[in-house]
């Protein structure tokens, strides 16, 4: 008798597991030094059943980098077009980056720290849509500027230096120490407001 | 007949040699991606020669590291401690901080995101660096709000916000792109004095 094929809902069920144990092993270890044996491993599954879902690690790899990216990407967007003054919308942009980068973690930390782990075609798919959030970024400390909410001399290494603060959170944040993800949010956007030169910062 | 010991003065040179090829190499690829024989090759020698200097690769990476912090830990150290009002004291420390992380690039990096492949004896040791380094710069922030200079409401997270830009710099920054390593310096020095909330910033 041959074994029927798994259902999608299954399918599905592990390539989520995949995920999250290929983020919780790159996040801790890096990418280099998760073998697809530990993930496998971590997923509760033999090294031959991952390779049915990812050929191989880059390829989970780039799952996890575009998914999260996107995420990030929405994030950045509709708080980049939502309503409000500039300000208002800086503040919620940089509120829910920095928030993010401190909750997602692991994850924050495959997608900013492993773009160099991806292949050439990856690598070029990834850096768009960075290359999109900061251009969303800088659109809006421009327009911040020219309504005369801002006072910036150069909005892109402005853009630049609001989004390292966020990406370098996913970096040292841990949870449980000095502060919790709100409060680090919350204030970085007040650093932000004082960055862009905000009139009532 | 023995050969004879290599002189002192070769074996610093050689020493430097190797030091310049793991920074090369870790900067470029990351630790776990790089090999000794990579290492070796660099350096023009053979790996044999390399385990004459460093038993393993973690031992060369220590050394990066600890050489790489020791300097970063006095250029933080001279200009929190140095003339000037404390807005400019900051302006200074800033302005070197990010100026050495982008000009020293593989290096910065190193130093920077490779913490966790240090042993954990060297990583405490390491640690015990950056924990100096972010004690300085709290410092000169707090006495900065007391003489009135600036405004804030935690200095300790306001500080690790200013370190941030500069470390994420040497993720970022590329010469010869946008911005040399001098406009982003004087760029982000500005930014800093804005995020204390410098009277005058």
């Amino acid at each position: 008798m041959t074994p029927r094929p798994p259902s999608p809902e299954r399918t599905e069920a592990t390539r989520a597991r995949l995920m999250a144990a290929g983020v919780a092993a790159f996040g801790a270890k890096g990418f280099h030094a998760t073998s697809t044996r530990d993930i496998a491993a971590a997923a509760g599954m033999s090294p031959a059943a991952l390779y049915i879902h990812h050929r191989t690690k880059e390829e989970l790899l780039h799952e996890i980098s575009a998914h999260g990216h996107a995420l990030i990407a929405d994030l950045v967007a509709s708080a980049a077009t939502g309503p409000g003054s500039h300000a208002e919308r800086l503040h919620r942009l940089v509120h829910d980056f920095v928030r993010h980068h401190a909750e997602a973690g692991d994850a924050a930390r495959v997608v900013n720290f492993e773009l160099r782990a991806l292949s050439p075609e990856h690598h070029r798919e990834i850096v768009a849509v960075r290359r999109r959030i900061e251009a969303d970024v800088t659109a809006l400390v421009e327009a911040g500027a020219e309504a005369g909410e801002f006072d910036v001399a150069d909005a892109r290494l402005c853009a630049t230096a609001l989004l390292s603060l966020g990406i370098d959170v996913s970096r040292w944040f841990t949870p449980g120490r000095a502060w919790d993800a709100e409060q680090v949010a919350e204030q970085y956007a007040g650093f932000a407001l004082r960055i862009v030169g905000h009139r009532g910062a």
